[in-house]
């Protein structure tokens, strides 16, 4: 079961049953908005705040996940769920509804790949037949959370990420499908000392580095034993400065690359400078276009890295540098 | 494993093998002051914000813990970590020097039930020998990011709790002690519908009977067959709300009931109100009052249940409730 310094490798691997993704209208007009199963025109989702709709769609995201597997939440033993905001309002009004027993996570955008491994850990562990994991991020709210109003109508320097309006939900239980979660790497925190936090892919690429370098040497593969290689939302600096890292230290990823943030957007038409980020971005890259892809075999084996920082506006203001943190996740065709 | 609705029970329990507990200067000098294994006079630990002065504490807190079984971060498999702040910076801060791969946490002051049972989890499915649970809050921060700034000199209600300045972590493993974790139950989010973020006792109280029931259905007990049951901080207000609401559905607790938050100080002398709360309330108390009871088998069983309001200054502002959840952890003597 414990494979190398920070893995797991499963040996009655946990299925990805289902997926629901639930997106805003900037994501509905991207490349990727043709695959998503819900969207939302105004961003409110009927609501009367970012986050009661943030809460809407992390609720709506389960309920499609669950009734794509014909399964109702009482059948759920556990949900591993978080969000971007301050005490994780957003995950704590939106699965109110389910009454699911739940285990509330934060780990900046790196909290899909949280909410993932601890679900896989608990269904291979016989914890629960299914176990649900959402992470969701909103535009409006995180732009209130971290940096200004949207009324301000504020500059965004070329290096800022566009936070995506969306929520993703997953469950992963005991019954056959077609992609398996085969093991997970879980993430150290490491700090490079960088403070700009207009430009987050750059603080978060080392730690990319570091879990995919553990990662392959845990399992002992090398790039090329997975079709893709796929981070959660490095933009486009980040992408850059982790494929020099690894480089560096011997390990090519560039053909297997590719990184949610860059997905997402249109980066020339959407105006949306370094690619997306949020919670919500790998979360609902993942649902609606990386596991179609595995499921029916075009892929085979990908190693999916959400990427978060670890940063709050308190922090920033007191001087402290943004951390980032990574997790690995596995998944396989079978 | 599988026990009831919401529970499992541990075949091979884990052990709760050490514990590390520090405190500010107000908890040093209420009644079970004497019991923490440190102390900082002016609740700084040698920083320059009250944001990393509550790291600090919870990365001695895991050294003290470490120490007492002589192991060091190298041999710890993986943490789980949270606290009371927006993106929980003080555990990101606190724990990234000890290099451990973690998981963050949010469940407001129920954090420390949900670490303890998801290392319990990790330990018992063989995802490692030796894992980390931890959590802090800290008053000067949580005034900060909830109420007004220290400075303000700000008149409280008689139903508002006092922030606790302490950090808790435990080490729990495969190698004996005189403590083992043998079950837990985790809750769900409970609303009663109250708005009053100064009376957290109160919104609390609904979760912690709802998760304090289960457990004992789950499991087909009552509550005699608990030397106590120690809920987190429900505090003065709280308690009298969680008796009468049990006694309702027919469960007397009265005999068995304790709470951390009534523990902590001396109401009268500390002007402390409706009692202790924060994540580090449950934490301290169980490292430095419950757990020594439990290794002399003063006490043979207890069910610890630490309790969160799940809130922000956002939700609050945006006229949201302050819904509950409770975790319970089954601590016994062997």
């Amino acid at each position: 079961m414990i494979k190398g310094k920070q893995s797991l490798s499963f040996t009655q691997a946990p299925f990805l049953m289902s997926s629901g993704s639930v997106v805003g209208s900037k994501e509905a007009k991207g490349p990727l908005g043709k695959y998503f199963d819900m969207l939302n025109t105004d961003d409110l989702f009927g609501e009367d705040t970012w986050e009661a709709a943030e809460g809407t769609m992390q609720k709506e995201a389960c309920i499609i996940a669950l009734g794509k597997s014909h399964r109702g939440p009482e059948e759920i033993r556990y949900l591993f769920g978080g969000d971007l905001l301050r005490q994780g309002i957003a995950t704590s009004m939106g699965v109110e509804a389910l009454q699911i027993p739940m285990f509330g996570l934060f780990g900046a955008c790196s909290t899909s790949g949280e909410a993932l491994a601890l679900s896989a850990m608990a269904v291979a562990a016989g914890y629960g037949s299914y176990v649900l994991a959402v992470t969701s991020s909103h535009f409006g709210s995180a732009e209130k959370e971290f940096r200004f109003p949207l009324g301000y109508a504020n500059q965004r320097p070329m290096s800022a990420q566009w936070t995506v309006t969306g929520s993703g939900a997953f469950l992963v239980g005991t019954e056959k499908s077609h992609v398996r979660i085969a093991g997970v790497t879980i993430g150290k925190i490491v700090d490079y000392g960088l403070k700009d936090s207009q430009n987050m892919g750059g603080c978060m690429a080392p730690a990319a580095a570091d879990t995919i370098q553990c990662s392959l040497e845990d399992f002992q593969r090398n790039p090329a034993d997975y079709d893709r290689i796929i981070t959660g939302d490095l933009g486009y600096v980040g992408t850059r400065v982790l494929e020099d890292m690894l480089k560096r230290r011997g390990i090519d990823i560039t053909e297997q690359h590719l990184d949610c943030g860059k997905l997402i957007y249109d980066q020339e038409k959407q105006d949306t400078h370094a690619g997306g980020s949020g919670c919500g971005c790998a979360a609902v890259t993942l649902a609606g276009y990386i596991l179609p892809k595995l499921l029916k075999g075009e892929w085979k084996r990908i190693l999916f890295v959400p990427t978060g920082a670890l940063m709050s506006t308190v922090s920033y203001n007191e001087g402290e540098s943004v951390p980032g943190i990574a997790h690995a996740i596995i998944l396989e065709h079978c």
